[in-house]
């Protein structure tokens, strides 16, 4: 739907505008200013117009956690619907599911992540107060012996002495019932993979899927993150998208392949998202999850450096093994052609929401030069923009340019969705504003519109001026 | 989309089916059977067709929380997309957010949700089990003093005596950070209400919102339900859509009405629920929850009887009071129109996810004699089924047959989406799967498709086939 919105806007403009120009007019755009964009513009500009404020901002915030305002809820879905068209909707063999955030807690002993999932810590004997063990030895390490030496004899920031290292659980927990105490612990999920593997044979089943099939999910995971940092990017709280691709093992090769390609288009070529701020990185043995045989990252180039966005993994058969053994369940695999029984092979892909929504704001961001003025400007793909059009009158206080307005605009939400009525301050500054949140198309209604029913649609990036029709810009 | 989809498929059947009708057939349905309609059907056929599995199923479960498997996935994201077009999209001043499910604990104490959401529990002094005080004194109470008398001399369900009634708080706690202690408490929050009012000021400013406006939001809660019961209708984990509607207090009662009216009149018109499944339920004053002057909820004839749906609460100025007063921030309004300032009053109108999904669930649901044999078939609204359309091929290992069917059904997916391919078993097995699962519309290609390219559709509702030319039903 919003793909044929901008090919039938695009063939609209293409078809009409230049036999409909009565005058155009552009600013001079001098270029990009030289400035680097930095985290800190994105995060004034989410705030400012919003994308996204701090959760609790009236209680002190709460690190880690972050709200959508109404411009970010509107980017998400549209990056939501945009993700399960490709994966989901658009494929013959993938399946949706959405498990819940709170599983069985054997799910996560089953999947290595309340024995395995941790960090090294020490704790400041006078204060209690915990630091990550590797940061103070100041090592790329989570071997405790090795980081029991290197701390011998240091203090914590406060000056006093430190604990020996020892792991701490980044899985967020809870009780379930009245009782608190061990037998009612349960874990907010850490990654929504796990209900995918847990419901893999209630899917095959229901769904008669043979291999190869997948398994998508959108939802809410939770790390207990010791130093939650840069905005969006390393949160307590984020909602990932992750799908789970069952195979033949002797397929692995190449179905990994398949989806790492699928992550790099996707960005690219549905997100608009520029190459030059994307790389692979190729997980070295060490910095592999404890499920993976292989894993790549397709990095962004984040005002903070090139930093991980969407990952591909092979999982292996590690997933169902484990919930075979630790279940007691049947989970192989029958293939009826072959006459073989098997454990399928997983490869994952995995990106996490609030760090697409990040990358897709810094890759739009741009400051630039216009007229003398700066101005700035979200350069984003027109599906994704949260509003489609913004309209005004000329002048708020003429009624019949107000009237003719709010008639353009009931028209084109009617027809469009998301338009936006903006009748504040003067043309100029409405313009900067749209800019700001990346609006595609301005339409202002003036005193020529009253007498020839044209109207003029400003474009974002070129600024030009173009006047056409009211009936064409509604017709599309 | 959806909505055009449907009218457009409609005016398409009514303007070429009359004429292209080369033969057309149909069951004869002697009527819904007499047998009401029991929660264990709904269960079953959820699993079975991969509506709803249990949480951790593989591991026993988990009470009060389930899975959304791929049809209730599909399902369930048009019930939000429908929810948001009416509420969000298609206003001229209501907004959108998406706050974090774990906020600043204070929040929660303003709300009053640390002091006042509570339920009265005894514990059984010997094996330390919880009961609802309440359940065992067999009153509808929550005052402690009367149930301290009532239950005085009573024993727990396993024969030990009972502890003093106390108040038990339904929040799911947890902590956030390395410290567990009682300055890292967090809970998850009970509503969604609560990151809608401290975003009232932020979403305000950043909108340039004047009264009256709405901010609306979709997403989980959480409550530690003692007793979950009755599938997914009281569960611990559960998706809500909320919108809060804030307005000058002299306009409490016509904009009350007004909500009460927008959520029956979705339920009827765009969810095509009967409306004699659903009753008002006006709250007496002592069923309210703390925060409301008002409350009628809309009561559904779910299997279990008439019970709540969706709420239209009058919260006053209560919440917004009480953050400015915790906050220390201030929340009140400036009028400019009039010069005055004050705190805006909220009309709530709040529904549970789930819930409507049961409800349209309940309300499609039917038992019918057909020939003879019995059907169960979802008689859901085209919009809201999980396929639009299911494509076969008469015989599966025909290839000429089945190249034509992927041909129509590649196009049918195309263009409408959710389009099922099914070549499983027989033509009348398949249309028995298709109607379990609501699917309006069965496509059957055959021999005679071969030589005249029309195809057969078979409607879901009437059962009645009309042969259509292969062409005209993609074209739509």
């Amino acid at each position: 739907m919003q793909y044929h919105f901008y090919v039938n806007f695009a063939n609209w403009v293409m078809q009409h505008c230049h036999h409909s120009v009565i005058n155009s007019s552009r600013g001079t755009i001098t270029g990009n200013m030289a400035k680097e964009t930095k985290l800190e513009d994105i995060v004034s500009l989410a705030k400012r117009r919003g994308f996204i404020f701090q959760a609790s901002e009236i209680y002190g915030g709460l690190a880690g956690f972050w709200d959508y305002g109404p411009l970010g809820v509107e980017m998400t879905n549209k990056l939501k619907a945009e993700w399960w068209k490709a994966m989901v909707t658009e494929s013959d063999n993938i399946f949706g599911v959405d498990g819940a955030i709170i599983q069985n807690p054997k799910l996560w002993e089953a999947s290595g992540h309340v024995a395995g999932f941790t960090d090294p810590m020490v704790e400041d004997t006078v204060n209690g107060k915990r630091y990550r063990a590797d940061h103070l030895a100041g090592v790329d390490s989570n071997d405790l012996k090795e980081l029991s030496g290197l701390l011998e004899g240091k203090v914590s920031p406060d000056g006093n002495p430190l604990s020996e290292p020892r792991v701490f659980n980044m899985m967020m927990q809870t009780w379930v019932g009245p009782v608190q105490d061990s037998s009612s612990i349960a874990y907010l999920r850490p990654e929504t993979a796990g209900s995918i593997f847990t419901n893999y044979e209630n899917v095959r089943e229901t769904m008669r899927a043979k291999l190869p099939f997948g398994v998508a999910q959108i939802g809410k995971a939770f790390r207990n993150e010791i130093s939650p940092r840069d905005f969006i990017f390393r949160v307590r709280e984020f909602e990932q998208a992750e799908m789970q691709y069952f195979i033949r093992p002797e397929t692995q090769k190449e179905t990994y392949e398949q989806w790492r390609q699928f992550a790099w288009n996707f960005l690219v070529e549905r997100l608009g998202i520029a190459e030059e701020n994307l790389q692979w990185h190729e997980h070295e043995e060490n910095e592999r999850a404890h499920y993976a045989a292989a894993a790549h990252d397709i990095y962004f180039k984040f005002p903070q450096g090139f930093k991980e966005l969407w990952g591909t993994h092979n999982r292996t058969d590690f997933d169902l093994g484990n919930h075979q053994r630790v279940s007691g369940r049947e989970l192989s695999y029958f293939d009826e052609a072959t006459r073989e029984r098997f454990l399928p092979y997983v490869i994952e892909s995995s990106v996490g929401l609030s760090r697409m929504l990040l990358a897709v704001l810094v890759d739009a961001y741009r400051e630039e030069e216009i007229n003398g003025d700066t101005r700035v400007v979200l350069k984003l793909k027109p599906e994704l923009a949260p509003y489609r059009f913004a309209v005004s009158p000329l002048l708020k206080n003429k009624p019949e340019l107000v009237e003719k307005a709010r008639e353009v605009y009931s028209a084109l939400k009617k027809k469009y969705g998301n338009v936006m009525w903006d009748d504040n301050g003067n043309i100029g500054k409405r313009y900067r504003r749209q800019d700001e949140i990346g609006t595609p198309y301005c339409v202002v209604i003036d005193f020529q519109t009253l007498e020839d029913d044209t109207v003029t649609v400003r474009d974002r990036d070129t600024t030009e001026q173009k006047r056409v029709s009211s009936a064409e810009i509604v017709k599309g």
